[in-house]
């Protein structure tokens, strides 16, 4: 067993709502690493579901992640707007801004611990910050080890303080949503190279490194800068198992092999800021649009074309979450990629 | 001798010009590393007294370094509209645009090449690409080893194809300013993590790392992750040697004991984006503005406004430099800073 996780080896496959489900998640629970089940997306019943199935496959320890973001209250003039800015492309498409229905990415509530106290997974992370101080509790009651997400080192001190057992350090280099909750400034987003070493003097917990590791190269990096684990996402996005659309698993591909991925930080997928490979919306509206109705709500605005869209192969308005190096990812299972990084934790 | 630089370690101690000058590159190659003399504000008849003096001081190799960038002719509408934006400070501060001389930083040309034909230097480097090919051959005509700087893998492998020996990969983290030479799109700047083990699968030279390097845990990471050897300039900062003024000492001090250093990349001081600490001109004026003038104008119409300011230990218009990572600085020697990092090339 790790020293700081209770899988077989110090490797987590990162939770990624929208990509993957079970499937990769016990490929790489039996390969020795902790599968995660990403639920931002699912309801309650589809969460117990996805554990069930999970433990039909393996009887290793696996996490589960949950997005702990506060849900404004719908506001008609900020939707119009963020609809208004988009209303070329509906044109042009020629859907209408409601015409295709989208999972809302909900927070962490009572409904989850439920699941979580009926489950008693071994792992639970959570991604912006932590659930509020009650249901954080209740939680940890279940048992499981909690980790969180911090971009910053104030973050991870925060989160240290306030019951996390273990603290991801999230680099800029990384793949989807910043896990940003202690204000939001991008323009400070630190890379790990930086980030990691801060973090890991400043909290007492054992921290995970994220962002930019593709190989044994990135795991062997992180470990001398003060890791005790490491957590990929992008590597795991060509797998057999990953459930991303044709238009992403293209152009993912082409970026692994690529001389320059060119990734940024865009808010115009969610309303939130997430990184991916540069496409037409971000290109269009800038990487950074102070229109964009906010998270969760963005979506649901450019799902109609994202549809119509990815069906003639187009992927202007598919969110291409990618890290800042694509090269680790490959086309085989995630059992095997998961062996195949864990190697160099043999000896 | 380390494996790709004549120095008897592989540590170069990162040209910072305005910063440093033969004093810091000696003590650095008295211990071992690779000093280097920053030129790109020093006259060539400056340059030969640094190279004089430095030689007094030691035998060892050193690196000269160089700006290649492009001198757009003087705008006078540009101009007055950077001064404009800046007309309220002006007032406040009782200066006018003009009232503080500063030296302008000058592109490598024929009398630098003189200089270099004159005392041969081990290494020369270049920021912002390569001299133009007839300047560039020559400089190779006097045996030097030249270096360059990437901040992307394209980058790299046009400094490669074009003749440079090592290339330096300059991840997002590095203090001042960034190389980029091939576009400039900031949001794309990419991480250390990710761009060292592409910029090292991309290109067939030795790669050098730089940003966030803060002490041996970042030596052993850069290492793991394809580096020859590694670069390090805000570590430096603190040393006795360096000549940073007392506002951004007092600043860079602050930082290197804070929890939360907050950097960010920024073109309000030279008109190229250059990371350091976030202070008011960045703040109000926003990181990446569009009224600065070009580089290497833009540093003039701040420079009575920086003047006045630090008169009063206001550090509101003083680029203080510096990388993510300050918490490796040090008020010791250059010496002893150097001796300590390279303990961990020692068996």
């Amino acid at each position: 067993m790790s020293a700081c996780l209770p899988s077989v080896y110090p490797l987590i496959q990162a939770p990624m709502a929208g990509a993957q489900d079970h499937r990769m998640a016990a490929a790489v629970c039996r390969a020795g690493g902790l599968g995660s089940l990403p639920a931002a997306m699912w309801t309650a019943t589809q969460l117990a579901g996805e554990i069930e199935a999970l433990r039909a496959l393996t009887d290793a320890p696996f996490n589960v992640n949950f997005f702990t973001h506060e849900m404004p209250p719908p506001d008609e003039a900020v939707k119009a707007r963020w609809q208004h800015r988009l209303q070329d492309y509906y044109r042009h498409w020629g859907v209408t801004a409601d015409s295709a229905p989208v999972p809302l990415r909900r927070p962490f509530a009572a409904e989850q611990l439920e699941v979580l106290q009926q489950y008693r997974p071994a792992v639970v992370s959570f991604h912006f910050g932590l659930p509020q101080a009650g249901l954080m509790r209740a939680v940890k009651d279940t048992g499981a080890q909690v980790l969180a997400s911090a971009t910053t080192v104030a973050e991870a001190q925060w989160l240290a303080d306030h019951g996390a057992d273990v603290v991801i350090a999230q680099g800029s280099e990384a793949g989807g949503h910043r896990a940003t909750f202690l204000g939001s400034d991008m323009a400070t987003q630190t890379g790990l190279f930086a980030l990691l070493p801060q973090v890991a003097d400043a909290v007492p917990v054992p921290v995970v490194a994220t962002g930019g590791i593709a190989d044994e190269r990135g795991i062997r990096a992180a470990l001398a800068l003060g890791a005790s684990a490491v957590q990929l996402g992008t590597a795991y996005l060509l797998c057999h198992e990953s459930l991303i659309g044709g238009v992403h698993r293209t152009a993912l591909s082409a970026a692994a092999g690529a001389v320059a991925a060119e990734t940024a930080i865009s808010n115009v997928f969610s309303g939130k800021p997430a990184r991916g490979l540069v496409n037409t919306l971000m290109r269009d509206l800038g990487c950074l649009n102070e229109d964009v109705a906010p998270f969760p709500y963005a979506a649901a605005a450019t799902a109609a074309l994202r549809s119509a869209a990815e069906a003639q192969g187009d992927s202007s308005f598919t969110p291409l979450w990618s890290g800042q190096n694509p090269h680790g990812c490959r086309a085989i299972s995630a059992y095997d990629l998961t062996r195949d990084l864990c190697g160099c934790f043999e000896g």
